[in-house]
This record gives structure tokens, C-alpha cells and sequence, in this order.
């Protein structure tokens, strides 16, 4: 079942080792602690007067943890809804995320952590780190099923890279706001991703469309992921926002979308079905758009009932993506999007970013009062208006769609080429490529086998329904017999 | 297998577009942020002396997030150990949670929280919230299987009324000491849920006996909501008691009697099998009542000792109730309690609310010193005595039991009514009446299907048992008729 | 299918209520509130001068969840991937870790917390009661399959009793460090039931071998496990640090040794298999020995390039470990290894308590400054220097191993006493031994039934590959018998 392409005996392990190797040396060069972290400088600031209450980690580190459950936990498990595919869904996004938080370590420290030379690292630095990580997992998202590992690595590679540069211009150059990342995070890898997998496109999909498939357990399984992603997304907006009122009310404000688009996710899902019966792919997906929505404005004075408004509405747009505009995306521009991550991250993010743009250019030292400091600095300082700010929150997304799409398209050719075994398409979304699939038990009590090939095609996926219609053809073929021999 | 009665195509749609419409009016109309997520009001505390690691959101925060935890996955998974209701499980909690909660927030406000009109919200509020949304989870677990989303969103909508009333009662009028909830959320919500699932007694349901039992692996999905209550049972009870000695000692304490708990549940599981087998509904449930019993003491000076006597107590009478009293009360008082809240919630919200009365009856200033103010004010400042204060805590639980049972009976007969699209006894505990369940990747690779009816009811639950018959049998029909052969 | 011997009616009853009571009467007898739990005394500190915020709380409680995350979700569903053991591996995980961690807190309490003869208890030694029952999970994972329940408590009444003691050597009679227990929990407890399971060695295990593996979706849960305790691994060894600068930095040092062992783990579970297929057990548990070799260097200031060089050289070790290593332990030493603890705890450990002692030797005033009083408080005040506190760690390392294995022995024949119920060799592995299967709902709507121990074998683990092979072979039979038909 496996060909010479697919074969990771070499490519894999060389691919992980050489880039462990780079990423000790680099760590070994230029990273550093950071005041907070290091034993001798974390003194000398108790010595001034610092208590070890006032360390960053106590603000943080819960926050922290909610958001590394949500990397691991979250994205792996939400993509498990695939019946033969759970072990790469997980495997790889652990892999592919164990990877990504220590290059992006290196990435945006380089551009905005650099002191004397050195990277200084603490808890906000691996925030920042598992936050590009939930970007590079958005793009993995759309190419589920349909790249090896070691494609994943190299993607992962270059998007954290341009993710840098990415946010650097937008937070750093245009002094835009996006604590939760609507811009950063989601839109840019949606769009990379979604890019990606149009350079990848496969004419010949749909042999392997019986695989591209629910069953009932893994829908089990993927929603572990969902409603992680869905607790949790109020601590992930809230992360790296300021101490006090701006995380307090960053997590009340997701908090409020979240369960505002939850409802409406359940509304049209069922609206939209001839039946009324809900989609799980819809609940699983387009009930967390709101906290994808609130991701740029969430820490903004938006009032509950802005969140709620914008929450709602993400619902809606993220089901009717799902239901109407991805099929069409398939078909007419070739875009094979697994998960429909255009759907839950990137008309959302883009959304997000507009509700972003349009607050912050209604900011008024009324409503913010000395807290604008917290927010909106520049506008705080006078360095320019509530309206120059909304300004450069929209010119931030215009550059984050641009720099999405074009790393995606350089990155999606660097990916074509076939020395990094992609499977054909007759094997996609199909575990046994690249995981050993667990028939051992099986020789030692079952002396006969059937054709081992189609064995394992059936019992690593224990539930698979081509499985469950052979048993039951022989169900009736023997009953059948069974009436005719009475005779 | 979905008549026309239980198409949600209209009825889902239209009850959650409305409800969220109204939420988001009321929420624009008369809520507000507090002085803890208000970016002016809390810079001007900051300007009075306060620090941002003084903002609530750093003392309450986390246990939010472990209360959260409990109601979307706790919650959530322990109701899927139905072989075919796993969707409904997690998905209807989810839906009723998310609505829940927004509607909570406004009930419990508008009785506590009101400001010139205005309800003040912040990280407390959204712990209430999630708090009363337990409750009408707990009520689901009575009817689950049984009830249309439609009918979970209306019993819903009045539950978390009554809830916020009782509540009032109890903790503003009466003054009772209630800070895990044994009374105003386990104890309202096992019997509201007990009354409701007995006006909507279905003589005929053993129609769908054969579908309300668990599978190998929905076991295990359950397990998953179990643990998570379990670890954070403690958070639960400490998540809204004073800052400081009060919310240490309300998790320690909660965690001994849950450890105590659980070693009475396997006692007692072992002991009432005639084969000593353990039974997954007494350790999925029963070792769960010790954190319920600790609910109303768990604050108290109740000492690790007073707490682990009261979860092993818990323990017992739980797993007693499963395997003795529920019977009874299905057979005699024709309550068809499907998740034997009585047992888990019902019955330990009781013993919790008792030793609740006693412990605070026995309070003296030696043991509490200054500490009385935070667990007692009323006693602190010797407006009543201990025995006044139990006395206070004995009448909240008649109280809250004579709110359910009346609310429970009222909201029942609600929700009688036809429209709302309950399913027929014979299609109860049965996903695929309210979701799509994927046999799409089907129809692709089996040309010729047999009756698709008994595929879906087999297929969307691939570990049937009715199935595993089915091919046992085809197994020993070939196997026999070869031997016939061979001769 | 349940002899006599391994009927638990009477034997687990009796051992879980004995137990239990002897646990309340010592904690009523001997166990109070600390000064931080007690309303009194705290308010005692407040009043001179303290705030409820310096309550430890606030610094210790959301590591302290963490931790019991991993205790409960994580080692309880990592051993899940036995196709068959599912309920006992979490179940049985549940029970012993209830009733050691009441026990811990007895014994580590004497040791540690004795104040005027009463144990006082607060979150610092809920987590070491934590800890410590990670130790004997460890050791269950070594006899995973092969024990009963009551032989699994009595282990863990006498390994917690010995872990207390020689945590008591290693940390207040020879003053090292091991924060995050690299050889007080890891080592400890995998060589400790290393030895058990040698005293129980199995000459005819074989007969179950065909239950010593795992199915498609056994290895899904099994993730669950994997990927908390590897999320949550950094909490682990920041639990009980220092405030401040040492919580922060051990966290950082773990995760990014954990990023560094899963990529290496990845690339040698590849390297080592023929097709280059990756293996599930070597990523369910190699990925995780970087957090273990960081466990006890983790506080120190390793950096971020240290922790990294020891998590990739773990993840080596672990995969060749269980490639290699194993098969040789099981065919020579007869040590039977379920979870291959020694791969995942003993060599890791071993490593991680090397590492402390280099680390520990290399320590210098230039780079701890002030912060030497936190990690090292004997160098700090010149009680002795950095090479003899290395020193005293590689002592530590050598008592850990003697009580490990000495401990082990003395328990292991203890063990092997009949009465404890442990199940034959034919009838490892095997849930429906301990745990009531559920059938009931079969017998309503099946009429009649196969021999039920079969099905019961068959049913209660439905994705049985028996299941499978025999459901195929009546397939090609009845096809077979097809085409005869059409002559």
C-alpha cells in the first residue's frame, strides 16, 4: 500500500533531525532569558522593589496553557472527524506544531525581541510562538489528507517565516492592533493555506472521496477538539493583551460572541438542510467563528453587545460557506479546502478585522478614558486619530491578504516538488501510508489472513463502512441461502 | 425515520434566531461592563490606588475556565455513553449551555447585579452564569433521549428563571451560605428535571429500550466527561467563595471528599453485583456526588476529615440509589430518569444542604476568628446566630425543593404541547432524527444498498450490538452450512 | 468467564471500606488546615500585613489542576490503548490514584509537615500528594493487564509509603533538588514496577497475547492521554518551584525540551521501521520523555539550548528503547513491561537526574546571582559548594535505583499472595474479568443468542479484530459458496 513516493524511511527522519539540529544551534546562539526568567536579573528587580507576584507568569501562564490546549488538543482533535485519517490528524499536527513554536521562537523574536543580539524569551514569547503555531495548524487544515509530513515541515518552515515578517509590518510598522490575531493568525493562514492547496490541486480527488468521510465515532472524537477550541478562545484573545481591564474584558467579550454564534450556527444549520437535520460539519466548525470574529476587537471597548452582533453574525456567514460557497470553490476555482478553513477562519478573520477597523476608528477618549493608553496608545500620545488607527487596521488586512497569498503560491510550487512524497490521489486521507497500523495481535490468534492489503484497508479503520456493507451483504446472501435451502 | 412532527427545518431555526435576537436587545439595552472590565472606570481605580493584579480577573479567572471545562466537556461527554446519542449528548449540551448562559446573565443580573438600572458584568458574572446553566444541564440529563432542542431551549428559557429566583431567595432574602450550589443548582436542578421528566411520562418506552444502553466505547467518551468533573469539582465550589484562605480551603476540601468518594463508589459498585463486577454507571456518576456534597460546606471549616466522611457517605447512597431506588421510581412513581440524576445530583444536593445547616449551625468564633466575616458576615457582625444560620440554610433547601418540583410540573405541561417536536417512543435516544449522519462516502464505493433505513439506524452507530448479532449470526449460518457441505 | 479467584464480591469491597475508614480516622486524628487554608490564622496574617493575593493559591492552584489533569486524564487514558482494557485502564487509574493520593498526603505529611505533631495540609501538598500518585501509575503501567484492582491497592499503599521515605532521604536528609521528580516520581516509580512485574513474571502470558494490543480507536484515546501530559508537563515541574522567576523559567525549560524530544521521537520511530512508517506506542510515549529528563535540571538555569539537547537526546533513547531494549528485557530478564515504563520513566529518568547532577556541579554565582537562594540555598549561604550539591544529586540518583528495586521486590512477593484475585495468564488484559459489560439491552431485541462468552468476548470489545477476521471469513465463504451456486 506503499509506494516508493510515499516511503518516509529516509526523507522524515532526515528532514526532523537536520531542522532540530539548526533550531539547537540557533537556540544556542541567541536566545536568551529574559528579565522575568533569569534567575540573577529577576533578583535584581526584586532588589528593586519587585515582588515575585508582580512576574509575568502569574498573568499569563494560565492564559498560556488554555491556548497550548487549544494548539494540541483543539486542532488535533477537530480534525479527526476523518474515518481513516485520526492518527495524521493528530500525529502530524503534534509533530508539525512541535516544530513551528521553537522556529517561531527564533522568527518573531528576531523582529521583535532582539536585545544586544540576543532573543529574550519568557511567557509571552511562547504565546506569541503557539499563536503563529494556530497558523500554520489553519493551513494544515485545508491541505488535510493530501500531503506527507515532511511537506507539512517544509510548509511550516516558510509560513512561520512570512508570518514574521507578516506581523512585524502590522503590528510593529503600522502600529495596528490585533492581540487576538483575526489578521495575523487567521486570516493570513487561511488564505496562505488556502492557496496552497489550489497550487496542489488534484484533478483526480475524488478517487479517493470515500475516505474523505465521517464516521460516527470520529465525529465523536472531533468534537473533543471543537468545544476545547470553543471554551478556551476567550483566554486565547485575551493572552497577550494588557495586565487588568484589557484581558478582563477581552475574555468577557469572546465569551459573548462565542455563544451568540453558537446559536446561529444551530439556526441555519438546520435552516438550510432539506430536512431540518443539523450538520455536524457546521456545529463542529462554524460555532467557534465568532471567537475567530472577536479576535482584533475584543480587546476594543466593543460592549457585550457588539460581541454578541458580531458573533451572530460569523455564525451565519461561516454555515452558509460551508453549505453554498465551498462546493463552489471546489469546482470553479479548484480550491480543495478539507476542512473548510475559508469558512471557519477566513471569512471570519476578514470579518473580525473589519469589525476591528470600524471600532477602533469609533474610539473616544469618553469611552476609554485613561485605559486608551492600554489600547490605542498612539491615539492616547496623539500621535494620530481614532480614524488614522481604523485606517491602518484596514490597510493591516489588505497586507495580510496580499502576503498570504503570495507566500502560499510560492510555497505551494516549493511543495510540488515530488521528492517530498505526497501520496497519489487514490490514497489521500489515508492513515496506513505513513503510520504502522496496528495488526500485530492479528497473526498470532487468526492462522488464515485474507488478501493482507485489503485486511489492513479494513481493520485500521475499525468502523469503516465499506466494512460494515460487506458484513452485511454476506448477511443476506446467507439468510437468502438460508430461504432457499428450506425448500 | 424523521416524521414530519420531529422536522426541526422551522421550529430550530426560529426558536434561536428569536431568542438570540431578544438576548442581543436586552444586552444592548441593559447591560454594561463592570468596573473590573471597563476600560475608564478600572484606570480610575488604578489612579486610586489599585494595581491591575488586584482586578478580579486574576483571583477568578482560572476557576472559570475549570467551570467551563465542566459544562461544555464535563457535562457534554458524560451524557454520551448512549451507543446512538453521542451527537445529541455533546451537541444539544452544547446548545442549551450557550443560550443558557447569555440568558443566565441577564436573569441573575437583573436579581443581583443591577446599577442604576444597569447590569454590571465581569469574569463573577460569567461564573454565575455558568453556574445556573449547570443546573438545566443537570434537568437535560432527566429528559435526555426524550426531548427535542426546541423543547431543551423553552424548559431552557424558564429553567434559568426560576433558577435566578430561587437563587434571589435563598441568598439575598434568607441569607443562606450556598457558594457550590448543593441547593440552588444540584438540588433545583435533579428535581425541576425529575418533575418534568414525569409529566412527560412515556408509558410506551421500552420501545427503545434496545437504544438506551451504552456500547464498549461510548463508555469511554463518557469516562472523558466524568474525569473532568471530577478534577475540577474542586475550582467548582471554590470558584465564587471570598478571595484568599476561603477559596483554598473550599478546593481542599472538595478535593477529599471526591477522593473519599470514589473509594465508597467502587466499594459499594463491587459489593452490589452478585458477580462483584463494576458497573460504569455507578463509577461514571456515583463517584461524582462527593463534590456535589460538599457544594454548601465545602467553604465552611468543615475540615478535610468533616469532608471526606460526608463524600463517602455521598458514595454510597449513589451508588444505592442507581441500583435500588431508581427502579422504584421509574416502576412506582413513573419518573423515567435517564441519566439517574436523582442519584448523582438529587440525593447528594440534599445531604449537602443538610451538612451544609449543621456545619454553620456549629460555627463559633474560635474556630473562624476574623475569618467568620468572609464565611458568615450575618453571624460576624451579630445580626444572627449559628443556629439562626442554619436554621436559614435548612429552610433554603424546602425552598429550593418546593421551586423545582412546582417549576419542574409547570414547565412540564409546557412543554406537552405537540409543536415542539418530541420524538415517538419508539425513536427515542436515536441521533439520526435530529442529524445528518454521514453515509455520504457510502453511496461512492457500494453500488447496491440494502434497506438504507436499516443501514443509517446500523451504519450512524457502527458498534451496534444489534449488528454484531446480525454478522454473529451469518458467521455460524455459513460455518454450519459448510459443515453440511463437507459431508 | 470470571473464576472464583478473580471474583472481587467480597476482596474489593473490603479493601477499598478498610482502607477508607483507616484514611478518615488518621486525617480527623492527626491532619489540619495550614495557615493559608485556615479562616483563623489567615486572617491572623492579613491582619499583620499580608493580602489575600499572597495566599499560595494564587501561585500554586492552576499548576496544581494541571497536574491533576495528568494524573487522571493523562496516565489514566495513555493506557487506554489496549484494545480490551479501556474501562480498566481508566478505571483502575481512577481508584488507585484516589485512594494515594488521601495516602500521600498521610505519609508525605509525616515526613515533611509535621507541625507540633498535626499535618498541615494546603495546595503545596495537594501537589506533592499528586506527585506521588504519579509514581505509582508509573508502576502500574509495568503490570498494566496482569493485576487485579486489590493487588493494584495494596501497591500503591506500599509504594507510597516507600516513595515518602525516600523522598525524605533525597530532599531533606541530603539537601538535593528534584523539582519536577526526575528521580523521586519517574525513576522511583518505574523501577519500582519494573521489579513488581519481574516477581509476577508470566511464563504463559502468550495465551493473551492476542489482547496486548491496541485498535484503531483504542489508540485514538490514547492520544488523549499523550498529548494533556505533554501539554501540561511544564506545569509538572513548575508546580512546586520557587515563586517568581523559577515557576517561570522551569515551565520554559520544559516545554521547549518536550518540543526538542518530540521531533526527535518522530524522526526515529521512522529511521527504525523497515517501511519508515511511524509507530503509535513510540509516539504515544517517546514524545514525552523530554519532560521527564527536564524534571529534575528543569528549575536550574539550564537555559533553553540545555533543555533541548536533553529532550532530543531522551526521544532517542525512548524509541530505541521500546525498538530494541524491551524485547531483550522481556526474552532475558523476563520482565514484562506493559507500557514500557523503562522506556518512558526509567531511562529518562536516569537521564534527567544525570543532567541535574552536571547541572547542579556547573552552578556559579555569576549566573544565579541572588536567585542562588532560591535553587540552591546550601551553595548560597556556603553550606557546601556546587560540585558537592552535584554530588549529593548522583547519590540520590544511586538510593533512588536501591529503594526502587529493593522496594519492588519486597512488594512484587507480596503480590504474588492468591488471595488478591490477580486474573490467570489466559484472561490479561481482559475488562469483562473486573467490569460489568453491557449486554442488557441484547437480550431485548435479539431473541436468540450465541454462546454468550463468546459474544461477551466479542461484544464488549466491539472492534475486536477476532471479530473482524471471523465477520470476513463468512464473507469469502458465503462468496465462495456463491459462485458455486452460479454453476
Amino acid at each position: 500500500m506503499t509506494g516508493a513516493a510515499t516511503n518516509m524511511r529516509m526523507k522524515l527522519p532526515i528532514t526532523c533531525l537536520i531542522l532540530q539540529i539548526i533550531l539547537i544551534i540557533l537556540f544556542g546562539t541567541i536566545v536568551q532569558y529574559d528579565d522575568e526568567t533569569d534567575a540573577k536579573e529577576w533578583h535584581e528587580h526584586l532588589h528593586n522593589g519587585s515582588k515575585d507576584a508582580d512576574n509575568d507568569f502569574y498573568y499569563r501562564y494560565p492564559s498560556f496553557q488554555d491556548v497550548h490546549v487549544m494548539i494540541f488538543i483543539g486542532f488535533g482533535f477537530l480534525m479527526t472527524f476523518l474515518q481513516r485519517y485520526g492518527f495524521s490528524s493528530v500525529g502530524f499536527n503534534f509533530l508539525i506544531a512541535a516544530f513551528a513554536l521553537q522556529w517561531a521562537t527564533l522568527m518573531q523574536g528576531f523582529f521583535h525581541g532582539l536585545h544586544g543580539g540576543k532573543i529574550h524569551i519568557g511567557v509571552e514569547s511562547m504565546i506569541n510562538a503557539d499563536f503563529c503555531t494556530g497558523s500554520v495548524l489553519i493551513s494544515f487544515g485545508a491541505v488535510l489528507g493530501k500531503t506527507s509530513p515532511v511537506q507539512l515541515l517544509i510548509m511550516a518552515l516558510f509560513e512561520v517565516t512570512l508570518f514574521a515578517i507578516n506581523e512585524f509590518i502590522l503590528l510593529t510598522l503600522l502600529w495596528a492592533k490585533d492581540a487576538g490575531g483575526s489578521m495575523t493568525i487567521h486570516t493570513f493562514g487561511a488564505y496562505f493555506g488556502l492557496m496552497v492547496t489550489r497550487v496542489l490541486y488534484r484533478p483526480n480527488l475524488e478517487k479517493s472521496k470515500h475516505r474523505n468521510c465521517s464516521v460516527y465515532h470520529s465525529d465523536l472524537f472531533a468534537m473533543i477538539g471543537t468545544i476545547y477550541l470553543w471554551m478556551f478562545w476567550p483566554s486565547f484573545n485575551s493572552a497577550i493583551t494588557a495586565h487588568g481591564d484589557d484581558q478582563h474584558r477581552t475574555a468577557m467579550n469572546t465569551y459573548y460572541s462565542l455563544a451568540a454564534c453558537t446559536m446561529s450556527s444551530y439556526a441555519f444549520s438546520s435552516l438550510t438542510a432539506h430536512d431540518g437535520k443539523l450538520d455536524m460539519v457546521h456545529i463542529q466548525n462554524a460555532a467557534l467563528a465568532g471567537g475567530v470574529a472577536a479576535g482584533t476587537a475584543g480587546e476594543m471597548m466593543l460592549t457585550p453587545f457588539g460581541s454578541m452582533i458580531v458573533g451572530f453574525l460569523a455564525g451565519i456567514i461561516s454555515v452558509l460557506g460551508y453549505k453554498y460557497l465551498s462546493p463552489i470553490l471546489e469546482e470553479k476555482l479548484k480550491i480543495q479546502d478539507t476542512c473548510g478553513v475559508h469558512n471557519l477562519h477566513g471569512m471570519p478573520g476578514v470579518l473580525g478585522a473589519i469589525v476591528g477597523a470600524v471600532t477602533a476608528s469609533l474610539a473616544t477618549p469618553d469611552v476609554y478614558g485613561k485605559g486608551m493608553e492600554d489600547v490605542f496608545p498612539q491615539i492616547a500620545n496623539g500621535e494620530f486619530t481614532a480614524s488614522a488607527q481604523g485606517a491602518r487596521q484596514a490597510i493591516s488586512l489588505a497586507v495580510t491578504l496580499g502576503m498570504a497569498l503570495l507566500g502560499g503560491l510560492l510555497v505551494g510550487f516549493i511543495l510540488k516538488l515530488p521528492m517530498f512524497g505526497a501520496p497519489s490521489d487514490a490514497i489521500c486521507y489515508e492513515d496506513s501510508i505513513y503510520w504502522e497500523v496496528s495488526l500485530r495481535c492479528l497473526q498470532t490468534h487468526i492462522p488464515q489472513l485474507p488478501d493482507p492489503s485489503y485486511v489492513q484497508q479494513v481493520a485500521h479503520s475499525h468502523c469503516s463502512i465499506l466494512y460494515l456493507m460487506a458484513s452485511l451483504q454476506a448477511i443476506f446472501l446467507c439468510t437468502g441461502w438460508q430461504g432457499e435451502w428450506a425448500h
